[in-house]
C-alpha cells in the first residue's frame, strides 16, 4: 500500500532543506534531466530509497513509480536476483587492471540475444554508446556525415546535446537532419550527404519530449535500411531508452529490419551504470581501429548485474509483462478520462506510455494532473515518456489509477473553472 | 605474501581460453587502455579478484599491484570502510528518480576540501568531466578556442581522443596546442586564440605515455594562470589521473595557482564509477545554462563510496603515505639498478612513478623487466605512469623490490647479450 502523502509546510520539508543546501554547492541546485525545477508542483528533488515499483522521497512519502529512474530500472528497484549477482561480484572485485570473465560472458549473452550482433563492447553512459557507434561507423566507412532525426535525443555531449549553450557549430558540422517517420525527408537528407554518408542514427521509436510518441512506420524502417544498403552507410538504432522494454532482440526486430549497430544503456543492468554497443561483422575491423575507453568501462559489478538482468528479461518475457501492465494502465486511464469528461491522448508503446491532454499547449492540465496524482501516491510525468517495470503488478496499476482519478478530478476542475471564465 | 606464479602452457591457461572466447564476441578481443595486447609477455588480460594492494588474475596468480586499475583504486582494492558505505547506500537505493541527500553531502565535501571550488557537479567518466568543463567555459565566455598541451590525454571522446580513427577535423577545430612547461609556446597559443580563448586545459602534471614524466614548473603554472586572468579564459586543471594522490586540495595548490575548474574522476570513489567537476563562482551561472547529464550520474552508491574515500584521504593524509611508499620504491629501484649495472630514469611524483631504461627506444628492456617482475609477483607498467595506493605498506614495497630484482637481472642479461654481439 502507498502511504498517503502528508502535507508539510514547504520550507519545513527535508526536500526543501536539501534544496537550499544544494543551491549553495551545486549550480542552480541541480542539473540535467533529473532537475525537479521543470516538474510540476509538489514533486520532490531528493529520494531516499526504493523497492520494487515504489520509490520514497527524503520526506518519507512513497510513490508508485512510473519513471523507473528515467528508464534504468527494468525489473523493479533493488531486484533481489540482480542485487545478489552484483554483490557476489563485488565480494571479488569490481574495477580491476582488466576485465573479468563476466565481460566475455556478457558479450556472449548479447550476441546470443540480439540477432544483428556479432560482437559487443561496453561503456558507462548512453552517450558513450551512441558516440562509439558513430566513431566506428566513420572509421569503417571513411566518411563523415551522420543523419539524425530532428528533435531526437541521443545524449548530452556537445555533438548531440539538445542545448546549444557551450556548443560550437563545428561540434555538429557533419549532422544532417530528417523528420522521423518521413521517408521523403530521409531521402532528401541521404541525397544531401552524397558520397560522405557514414551513418543513419535513429531512436527505436520517436520519443521526443512534450509531443505524442510515434512508433516507427514499417515503410520508414525499411527505407532507413535500404538507404544504408544502397550507400554503404551504417544503420545505428539508438536503443538507449527503449532497449529491453519492447523486444529483447532489438526494437525493430518485429519490423524485420536489423541495424548494423545498436546503442544500449539504461535498462540493461537494472540501474547499475552500464552501456553497450552491439555490432555486426561488417564493422568488426573498424571497431578494432578506434580508441574508445573509460576508467570504469570494465567494472565487473555492473556487468554481473547486466547478466542477471538479461537472463530474467529472457526467461520471464519482460516486454510482454510490461505491455500487459501498460495496457491495463492505458485502458484504466481512458475509462477515467471518460468518466471525468476529460479528453486525453495516449501514445507510444504501452511499455513506455505518454499521456497528454487535449487543448493543453502549456501543459497546465498535465501538470495539474501529475501534481494531484503525486499527492495521492503515483509518480507520473507530464511531458516525457514514462516507463513500466516488471515489478508493476495489476494491483499496483489499479492503485495508480486510483491516484490518477484525483488527477483527472483536478483537470476537470481546471476545465470547469475555465468554462466559467 | 605473494603466491609464486606457476608456469602453465600458454593455451591451457584460463586467460588464454578467455581471450579465445573474447576474440569471437569482442572486436580484437578487447579495446582501449585495458587491452593487454600492448603489454609485455606474460601479462594477463582477465582478472578474478583483488584485495588491498594485491590483484589476482583468472589463473589464480597474485601480484602486488602498481597500476591500481589505472588509477581508480586509491585506498586499496575493496577498502572495508568504502565497501561498507557503498553497501549501506545500496541497501536503500542507487539510481533513483533524482539524487539522494548524499549528492549534497558530497558536493559540500568537495567545496570544503578544494580551495578553488564554490560548487561541484557529478558525472561518470573522466571525459564527462573534462567535456563538461570545456562546455561551461565556452558558455561562460561566449568563446570557442581551447588550449591543450601537445600529447596530453584528456579522454577518448572524438574531440580529445589520442586516435584519429573515426574522428573528423571539425571535432578538434577549436583546439590549439602548446608544449607542456613551455611558457613561450603557451604564449604563442594564447596569441593565436586571440579574443576567442575560452579555456586552457592542462593536466596536473605531464604524464604522457612512454616519456619521462614532468612536474609543472612554477613559472609555467603561473603563466597559465596569468594568461587566463589577462584574457578572461577559464583555467581548467585535468585532475582525472592525479587527483587526490598528490594533494587533496588540488595538485597545483602547492604552486600557489588555483584553477577556475578542476575535472576529477578515477580515484575519487576508490574504484566506483564517478567523476566530478569543481568550479568557482565566476562560472556558476554558466554552469546552470549548459545541459549536461547522464542516466547514472546521480547514482547514490558511487557517491557514498566517494564520501568515504574523501574522508579517509583527508583524515589519514593519503598523499603523504603514497609519497613515502613511492620514495621507498624509488630508492630501492635505484639501488637495485646500481647493483645490476643497469641505467634507469625515474620520473614523476613518487605517488605516480615511471621507470624507464636508458638506451631503450623500443622499450625492450622495460618490457623484459616488467615480464620478469610480473613472473615474480609484481605488476608494473613499462611505459605508463604507475599508481601507489594507501594499501601499499613497507613490506609490500620490499616484496615488490624483490620481484623487481628479477626484472633487473633480465635487463642485465639483455645488456650482456647485446655486448657479446
Amino acid at each position: 500500500m502507498t502511504k498517503q502523502a502528508t502535507v508539510l509546510s514547504e520550507s519545513q520539508t527535508a526536500d526543501a532543506m536539501l534544496r537550499a543546501r544544494a543551491r549553495r554547492v551545486v549550480p542552480g541546485g541541480m542539473w540535467g534531466h533529473l532537475n525537479a525545477a521543470r516538474l510540476p508542483e509538489g514533486y520532490p528533488q531528493f529520494f531516499a530509497s526504493a523497492e520494487g515499483c515504489r520509490v520514497r522521497d527524503v520526506d518519507g512519502r512513497e510513490y508508485i513509480d512510473f519513471m523507473c529512474s528515467w528508464g534504468p530500472v527494468l525489473l523493479g528497484h533493488r531486484h533481489p536476483e540482480v542485487e545478489a549477482a552484483a554483490r557476489a561480484q563485488a565480494d571479488l572485485g569490481d574495477c580491476l587492471n582488466g576485465p573479468g570473465e563476466v565481460m566475455v560472458d556478457l558479450a556472449e549473452d548479447f550476441v546470443a540475444m540480439v540477432p544483428h550482433a556479432d560482437w559487443a563492447m561496453f561503456q558507462k553512459n548512453g552517450a558513450d554508446a551512441t558516440t562509439t557507434c558513430v566513431t566506428i561507423a566513420r572509421a569503417g566507412t571513411g566518411r563523415r556525415k551522420v543523419l539524425v532525426a530532428r528533435g531526437s535525443y541521443h545524449g548530452a555531449l556537445p555533438w548531440c546535446s539538445p542545448s546549444v549553450a557551450g556548443v560550437t557549430a563545428e561540434d555538429r558540422a557533419h549532422l544532417i537532419h530528417f523528420d522521423y517517420n518521413d521517408v521523403a525527408s530521409l531521402r532528401a537528407a541521404v541525397d544531401q550527404a552524397g558520397n560522405d554518408l557514414a551513418a543513419i542514427l535513429v531512436t527505436a521509436f520517436r520519443h521526443d519530449m512534450a509531443r505524442d510518441l510515434e512508433l516507427p512506420a514499417a515503410e520508414f524502417a525499411a527505407a532507413v535500411r535500404s538507404a544504408c544498403d544502397q550507400t554503404g552507410a551504417a544503420l545505428v538504432i539508438d536503443e538507449v531508452r527503449a532497449g529491453l522494454r519492447l523486444d529483447i532482440r532489438g526494437s525493430w526486430e518485429t519490423l524485420g529490419v536489423r541495424p548494423d549497430f545498436s546503442a544500449w544503456s539504461k535498462a540493461i543492468a537494472n540501474g547499475y551504470a552500464l552501456a553497450a554497443v552491439t555490432g555486426n561483422d561488417r564493422f568488426r575491423e573498424a571497431a578494432t581501429k578506434v580508441f574508445v575507453t573509460g576508467s570504469f568501462w570494465c567494472g565487473a559489478v555492473a556487468m554481473a548485474a547486466a547478466r542477471a538482468t538479461l537472463r530474467i528479461a529472457r526467461e520471464t518475457d519482460v516486454p510482454a509483462h510490461l505491455g500487459a501492465m501498460g495496457l491495463r494502465l492505458r485502458e484504466g486511464m481512458a475509462a477515467l478520462a471518460d468518466r471525468h469528461g476529460v479528453a486525453i491522448r495516449q501514445s507510444g508503446p504501452p511499455q513506455m506510455p505518454l499521456i497528454l491532454f487535449e487543448g493543453d499547449p502549456e501543459f497546465r492540465k498535465g501538470r495539474a494532473f501529475c501534481s494531484a496524482a503525486l499527492h495521492h501516491g503515483a509518480f507520473f510525468h507530464p511531458q516525457h515518456n514514462m516507463f513500466l517495470s516488471a515489478a508493476h503488478g495489476p494491483a499496483d496499476i489499479d492503485a495508480a489509477l486510483e491516484s490518477a482519478s484525483h488527477g483527472f478530478q483536478a483537470v476537470a476542475g481546471l476545465d470547469a473553472r475555465k468554462a466559467r471564465e
